[in-house]
């Protein structure tokens, strides 16, 4: 199988200072969609993609209006009777805060032990840009692709894809395919390749809690009324039992459980609890009752506080009883669960405990279902071939926590079977200070792309 | 009583404007003890008011240092024969945010509707310079005061009076004294005036839960470990029962109980419940059951969250699970509660409920003790007398929620007895936005005070 892609091989090695020049480029654009100050980067990031789409000869390059950030679309069909298959990724990324942890500036990238470290360098400028370079093998060296590609590049997904499923519905016509590629998943453990089958869904909403219209001095008025940060705690306490169930009421009416089968497999993935717990800097791991960690992290919904704040949070003391609290929550879903039920049960909750004396409100913020992909399907199998061949290991079957809402509406609006293609593993520190993508697995990304569309090209359709 | 000091009165209304003025400059300076780069500022109005002592003719005046903020001190020791009074104010703020509720900036002073709005226009500056302004009138006018006065204004007593008991026992020398007049209280209701006889002690400390050594993705990580926002949470929401009481195991052991006398006092005390909810902006009350707000929020014990943070907060969503969180939080105490022992308290039910995987610490900021004033002291029925003959009203004698910890240290360091004389209403928003002071309150408490050393100087040694 390797010898038939020689000539591209060639051409990505020819091309590799170039091309990580490009990279670099792409990842100084501090596209972070959920900030609005960086709308215009967004944007920019978006014209660097379509760009480069042009540049490597894709077709119909449009940045497409969504009514929120733009999706890049970009198409080449002439593959006449081959199947066509839509790349997915997603060129904007995670705010960057706490800024102070980051060694360097994160949208100042910097290559260091066979590092590119920058936020967006793994989710997902990383991955966006192995596809771009895969296209660019074929188009320049062989002046075509072997199958019919669409691409789509989201520019929300860390913001919750909110206008990504209108878009695809306004743009069913011009997004026929036979197969989804998404690429913004990851590896299992260490350097093993996986395919991700599972994908757990979202809801993220905030709770604000209003008292007094002024912040109160807790001399004055301590005893008098109640105390709104007080009050967001014992909210936030409400929402767990001792045990680490969420208590919701109803949270895991619809989840789908585990069968023998399903929980025998992932009890036979290789998983080594006292590594795990020194990447990540605890004494001791924490979940739900009765279920494994790789369970509970990627089977099994969640409930996290994002974040919390109210009152005075400087240095030194100041003695108010805060006017407002505040937190964002979220939980994580897996199959049946429905993120507006479930918003609607935390509401109904939050509500139900709120006491007198304060105002509570719950805001929905934005939310995805759960998926989980066919391990069977020939796309899914052939993915798999490239990947033990390139990365000289059999391809793991998995379960990832995180939620790519993106997979669930291909399913959902455009009736594809989707494959979660990802190359970089957990160290990756997505999301945190100091991201960071390996440029082997970048490099053997590219790789296992350029063949996995010559393994795509005689898909049964 | 009024015709033997119409010379003061009239050397008093003379010289308003320029008071004014200077009042206003000394609003200008933003001495925000708690907040290190105020630093040269919190020196600044040091040296505004030791050169206003020197001007008006105070002697021996000292910006004397006590290892933070300094203590001004300065004396006029020439009334042979009086009783010699400690006059204790500070001239150092609380910090101003949230900066965007103020409808001004809070160093830009300005005189609206009888009232100069600033930061510390009220809490403490305003009633520090009625009591140079009340010298000034005594010194300027007649040359001389009828008492023998020791000015001492701190620095420190919005971050909690950390270095001023160390001043004061190696200050002791100069301190002697009959009586110390503590002008850092306010109203009661309204304009009533009143004479504060308690007040609550503090202590001050902070919760810091630490747990996975980066932020972490909510996805990939959500249900593998323990979630220090909600951990932090779950120790606050652990500090009170659901009636309202604190859940501290001994936190009420050394609290001395209200006597039926005490209770029936503050039951006959005005206290319009609708208005005050209105005035706070909330629709109802909240404390510790079996007790009325009003004993609730001066004579027992309380503990508030006076902010917490951690994770996002910003605009939007970032999923993740936070890798530290944190709460400032602080108890008012009654007599005989030890601030030490309350810490140890708090601290060892805190460390209790904590759980694995994260780990927590509780660290002291400051305290200061309670206190309980003798009503019947000479020197305190003679401030009741000067108050009810300027503002037309008897004086109340009350509790303040609040702490003044230089009240206790001064009885204890001391041995002095001490009278809380202020002159703010409870809609001054001292510790908030806005912070306000009454001009005509500010001119009647020069007038109160000119009468109050006057009368002082018959005082039974």
């Amino acid at each position: 199988m390797t010898e038939p892609y020689a000539d591209l091989d060639a051409y990505r090695e020819a091309t590799a200072d170039e091309r990580l020049a490009d990279y670099l480029d792409f990842l100084r654009i501090p596209s972070i969609s959920a900030l609005s100050e960086h709308a215009p980067d967004v944007r920019r990031a978006a014209e660097f993609v379509a760009q480069r789409l042009r540049t490597i000869g894709v077709e119909n390059v449009d940045v497409s209006e969504t009514g929120g950030h733009p999706v890049v679309y970009g198409d080449w069909l002439h593959a006449e009777g081959a199947p066509t298959v839509i790349v997915y990724g997603h060129y904007d990324v995670q705010p960057v805060d706490p800024l102070d942890l980051w060694v360097k500036p994160p949208f100042d990238p910097r290559v260091e032990d066979g590092r590119v470290y920058a936020r967006g360098a793994a989710d997902d400028k990383g991955q966006v840009h192995l596809h771009l370079a895969a296209a660019e093998a074929w188009l320049k060296k062989r002046g075509a692709l072997p199958i019919n590609l669409r691409f789509c590049f989201e520019g929300e997904e860390e913001s919750g894809s909110v206008h990504l499923d209108r878009w695809l519905e306004a743009n069913r016509a011009r997004l026929q395919a036979d197969v989804a590629v998404v690429s913004d998943s990851g590896f299992f453990e260490g350097n093993l390749p996986a395919i991700t089958i599972g994908l757990r869904g979202l809801m993220y909403a905030q709770i604000d809690v209003t008292g007094p219209h002024l912040d109160l001095h807790s001399g004055g008025f301590g005893g008098a009324v109640r105390n709104p940060a007080t009050t967001l705690a014992e909210i936030l306490a409400s929402l767990h039992r001792p045990d680490g169930a969420v208590a919701v009421p109803g949270f895991y009416d619809d989840v789908r459980p585990l069968t023998d089968r399903e929980r025998d497999q992932i009890a036979r993935l290789p998983f080594d609890e006292q590594a795990y717990k020194q990447m990540i800097g605890v004494d001791a791991l924490y979940g739900e009752s009765g279920y494994s960690t790789l369970e509970r992290r990627g089977a099994r919904p969640t409930l996290d506080v994002n974040g919390l704040w109210g009152g005075f949070q400087g240095e030194g003391a100041k003695t108010i009883i805060p006017a407002h609290a505040h937190a964002k929550i979220s939980c994580r879903l897996v199959v049946d669960q429905d993120p507006a039920r479930v918003f609607e049960l935390v509401r109904d909750h939050v509500l139900a405990v709120a006491p007198t004396g304060v105002r509570v409100q719950v805001t929905l913020h934005s939310s995805g279902p759960p998926s989980l992909t066919p391990i069977d399907h020939p796309a899914t199998q052939a993915a798999a071939r490239c990947l033990e061949l390139i990365f000289g290991q059999p391809a793991l079957y998995i379960r990832e926590g995180g939620s790519v809402p993106v997979t669930a509406s291909f399913e959902r609006i455009l009736g594809l079977p989707v494959v979660l293609l990802g190359f970089t593993p957990p160290d990756d520190q997505a999301h945190a200070p100091n991201e960071s993508m390996r440029l082997d697995n970048y490099e053997n990304g590219i790789r296992t792309v350029v063949r996995y569309w010559g393994e795509l090209a005689s898909l049964p359709r």
